[in-house]
């Protein structure tokens, strides 16, 4: 097992990366203000791996509530969130009870969320599943439920308690999922790991063949990096804006096509290699450093462009993107592979074109 | 004009207190990041000082987003919460655009809650109208929605930039709504100010009266009260918890009659009597105490005892009080006027006996 640290003062806490962690309560209990914890999962995890986890904790003399959501994005959304309030409430749960999220980025997302809210905030712990949730979404604080009209846009920031990441869960990952996870571990050495980025084209293969090693050392990179950024900017005032790199199109392609139509790692892949045409239209980057992007991308089974949506679409799904300052859109953008920015340098026509390059209606 | 801070470090905050302030937009110009302001207030108070603020903030080229939410305890909640939000969607509301609440209690605590969660966190001004609001809800950053099964249940701690206090707004505030927010004025004198409460019984018709004089002294005094609190306790892991008396009883009397029914103020003028009661039995106040408790809050036109309750709702609907750890309820009690404690001392036949002296059904 390795542990990494989020280095925020008081509010500093430790994420554990290793294998059949699920079982082992004793990582749990010190972080537990009273033998009470309420998980929350979904549907496709909860007969994975819900029992095992709540029995290692009632043999530890835990109480465990459990609270088991419909899957999907689509359920991202205030009704799903009131279940967990409805449940909390009715099983008595208090200001010392812990909430532990255990599934994917949404599970994380809108648990984190209740958290944040419940009572005016308790505390909790996230036990992220899928790649995405153990590289990006469970580290952060960063939580958030959708809105009709943009996602992410109802949330707080709240760090967890402790992330508990076991790999072995990525056992039973679709590999649509593995790959979605995996343009996010691809992120991390774009916006700011050259030699992060190089290992990932010499190890692809051995992530997509799962190999526990490989994904042990990708999340841990992954982790690293990311809580570095947030140490740095935690509310985002700054540098972790760049970790929204490919989400400003992203975000209007999930939204654009419906919620749940599209995985956010595919959105993200999509919307990065928008971000890298800008960023090639600008003169910032070559077309040699645009074509090994979108390899790697390809190599991971992930997509290099857009859906089929009209180009005023993608820019007024954007006006509602957190970054939007003053009324002008700005983007993450890239100044070389390892390199990014935010910059509202690109104009409105430089962004249509970007777009149009990207889609399949160009 | 009379300015208070509320030290919180980085994110301390002043209170004007002063007539005639909502013509004064040069009081709010500074704390705005961006000229774009959201106003949320509700039917009953938009009419009569909503056109007052927009203008005065648009003739200093302010751009003015009103959001008039419909007035009343019963909407407070997560239905009403997602009008604030589809609108500062429509809108194009960013995240250096300003929340204003112009309005009581119910607009201060949900346009809070709204900023602390729209795009994870967006300014926020109070404009407090009423009484209760003024002394007590506009400060501190308490901010909620309620839930089926409990009062401010989903919230947050989230301060605002500024509290703008207009006491001319008190000219137009219902009788009955001037006595419940006199019961939290009360408060601070019985929890820990022995002179203010002299100085209430003393004052207690000039303010009845609506002297402006008379009225901005008890909304300072109440203010540097509840101030001096939060920042000993932003979070209430401890002394904070002290302006909660009467409110363990009082929120059970609001969730136990139907939000709406009994003004806030009210229900914790009659939840204080049964404290202050629990507190006789208890051997910590005598007789002549409670009684010039009693005669306090009736001179102010407040009820002293609980509804029709049976005594088992009471305890059912308190076992949701925030305030319960372990499953043992704490409540705030009294050892004299000017001195309240927390305490889990009162065995459960107690409290009921404390009810049941303090109920029409006794």
């Amino acid at each position: 097992m390795e542990t990494l640290s989020v280095a925020l003062g008081h509010r500093a806490y430790p994420i554990h990366v290793g294998r059949a962690l699920l079982d082992k309560s004793e990582l749990l209990l010190p972080f537990l203000r009273q033998r009470k914890v309420a998980i929350v999962t979904n549907t496709t995890v909860a007969p994975l791996y819900l029992e095992r986890l709540s029995d290692s904790l009632r043999r530890a003399r835990v109480e465990v509530v459990e609270i088991i959501l419909p899957d999907g994005e689509q359920f991202k959304d205030w009704q799903t969130l009131n279940l967990i309030f409805d449940v909390l409430l009715q099983r008595r749960c208090e200001r010392s009870t812990t909430l532990l999220a255990l599934g994917g980025g949404v599970v994380g997302d809108m648990t984190g969320f209740a958290a944040a809210c419940f009572q005016r905030g308790i505390p909790f712990i996230q036990v992220p599943t899928t790649l995405l949730a153990q590289v990006d979404s469970s580290v952060g604080g960063k939580t958030a439920i959708n809105h009709p009209l943009g996602k992410n846009m109802i949330g707080a920031f709240y760090q967890p308690k402790l992330v508990l990441t076991d790999t072995d869960t990525l056992t039973t990952l679709p590999d649509r999922e593995l790959s979605a996870g995996l343009a996010e571990v691809i992120k991390y050495g774009l916006i700011r790991d050259l030699p992060f980025f190089e290992w990932l084209e010499e190890h692809l293969e051995r992530l997509l063949l799962r190999e526990p090693a490989a994904l042990a050392e990708a999340i841990s990179r992954s982790c690293r990096n990311k809580a570095e950024v947030v140490v740095a900017d935690e509310h985002e005032s700054g540098e972790r804006a760049l970790l929204n790199l490919g989400h400003t199109f992203g975000h209007a392609i999930e939204t654009g096509m419906g919620y749940g139509e599209c995985l956010h790692g595919e959105a993200v892949a999509a919307g990065t290699m928008i971000a890298a045409q800008l960023s090639l239209q600008l003169g910032w980057i070559g077309s040699s450093e645009l074509d090994r992007i979108e390899r790697l991308f390809r190599r991971a089974g992930l997509p290099v462009s857009g859906p089929a949506l009209e180009v005023e679409r993608y820019l007024a799904l954007m006006q509602h993107d957190k970054k939007v300052r003053d009324g002008k859109l700005r983007f993450v953008l890239l100044q070389g592979i390892g390199q990014a920015v935010v910059s509202d340098a690109a104009a409105q026509d430089e962004v249509r074109t970007a777009i149009l390059a990207r889609s399949p209606h160009a």
